[in-house]
């Protein structure tokens, strides 16, 4: 198996199977590639999906950018574009800003939805027009993911109610108070509930991601990615050994 | 070890003793961090160090922000610049655009100078202004690392010519190409040699930012910095699967 190299940690892996792309990629059509005014409607056009990444103020880099480069090996495949509530730069926690591509009502659904973490979240969970914004786009959207303390945001939009999701393990008391109606999943590198996806903690994000890849495109796809960017995968969704860090398990 | 989480696949790390970091944090006074108007040359002041991370059209999304992730978490310690060749926004490969902070001219010189690969480096390479720029920034700065293919343009100032140094292992050859008087090694997943730190494709830059933090700061700084990020750090920069499954190496 030459061109496999990842953490094959436990046999999770036999039971996703490939061919479940095919179905995952005929949700939403009618919408066109980001080429448009920054005023229109973004559509996605032809075969190719069209990835969000919900940002804000105070967002963490790698939440966002280590999904966005998994996702961005897949030019042939996938757009992706940077929402936010208003238009112009948004600053990270680090430092360093990104520019938003489109705003929640310039967008009527996408392929994938993704939000991440960070301090921001503090108070985008209290931003009730945000939080109204992002439930919209998510009921339109066919896969929604969040990373870290994102889950946060999406725990709020009552979503995710009655299903299976994880969020940051450091912060895990702080996010998972934002909804008792969830199944909050203490020990998980990442969780999948039905469209759902939710990650552990900041580097978690890039390993869900490419369980999503997995999910839309196909294990050797995912493979082919990670391999591209010299990452070793943890495929395996029950590896964290920061839920016991942490003190969430004994 | 509870608060010990990493891969120490080998014995590295005895050798890398916490107590060099003192003598690394003095050999740039007189900088003072970034508050002032746009036009002002970058300074620092304090104890703060000042990290630049080069970006350009095209640059690799995880070689600049895994790195910036890591160093973000030292926000007590650590101010973080973008910096390019003109002031406005540049895009990344994958499509989201990063906020240029500072221009070359506007610099005089940092702590930390990092420059990300991507498909944008095939273009700067011969961006004689562009190199020229870099160069006199990174003899100006203490440490200065490159990710991924953006080791093409640190091997194009002739800065390491006689030292070793490493790059993206699928575009070794390609990145190799532009100099002949680097001590290219085909298996690491990241180098140090005198001030410079290279590291390998992609993902390689955040366990060599890991590495430089451990240098500057000790390794239990480090070691706490990855745990928060919930990162598995591979610390052993002899740990490089990708060397063999690109054929570098038997």
């Amino acid at each position: 198996m030459k061109n496999k190299i990842s953490k094959s940690r436990r046999s999770f892996i036999k039971s996703m199977a490939a061919g479940t792309f095919i179905l995952s990629l005929s949700p939403l059509i009618g919408f066109s590639q980001v080429k448009g005014k920054q005023t229109s409607i973004v559509k996605r056009s032809g075969d190719k999906l069209l990835l969000g990444m919900v940002v804000f103020d105070g967002f963490q880099l790698l939440d966002t950018f280590g999904p966005l480069e998994m996702f961005g090996s897949l030019r042939e495949k996938v757009d992706i574009i940077m929402i936010g509530q208003e238009h112009g730069n948004v600053k990270s926690s680090a430092g360093p800003s990104v520019v938003i591509d489109r705003t929640f009502n310039e967008i009527n659904g996408l392929d994938i939805l993704m939000i991440p973490g960070g301090g921001g979240t503090r108070r985008e969970v209290n931003n009730q027009p945000f939080v109204e914004a992002f439930k919209k786009l998510a009921m339109e959207t066919a896969h929604v993911a969040s990373i870290c303390t994102g889950a946060a945001i999406l725990a709020k939009t009552g979503l995710i109610d009655g299903l299976k999701a994880t969020t940051n393990k450091r912060a895990f008391k702080w996010a998972t108070s934002q909804s008792d109606r969830v199944n909050w999943v203490k020990e998980a590198r990442w969780v999948e509930d039905g469209k759902f996806f939710t990650s552990s903690g900041i580097s978690a994000g890039t390993d869900m991601s490419l369980a999503l890849i997995q999910k839309l495109f196909g294990h050797d796809e995912a493979i082919r990615i990670a391999n591209g960017a010299e990452y070793e995968w943890n495929e395996d969704p029950h590896h964290d050994p920061f839920a016991r860090l942490n003190g969430l398990v004994d």
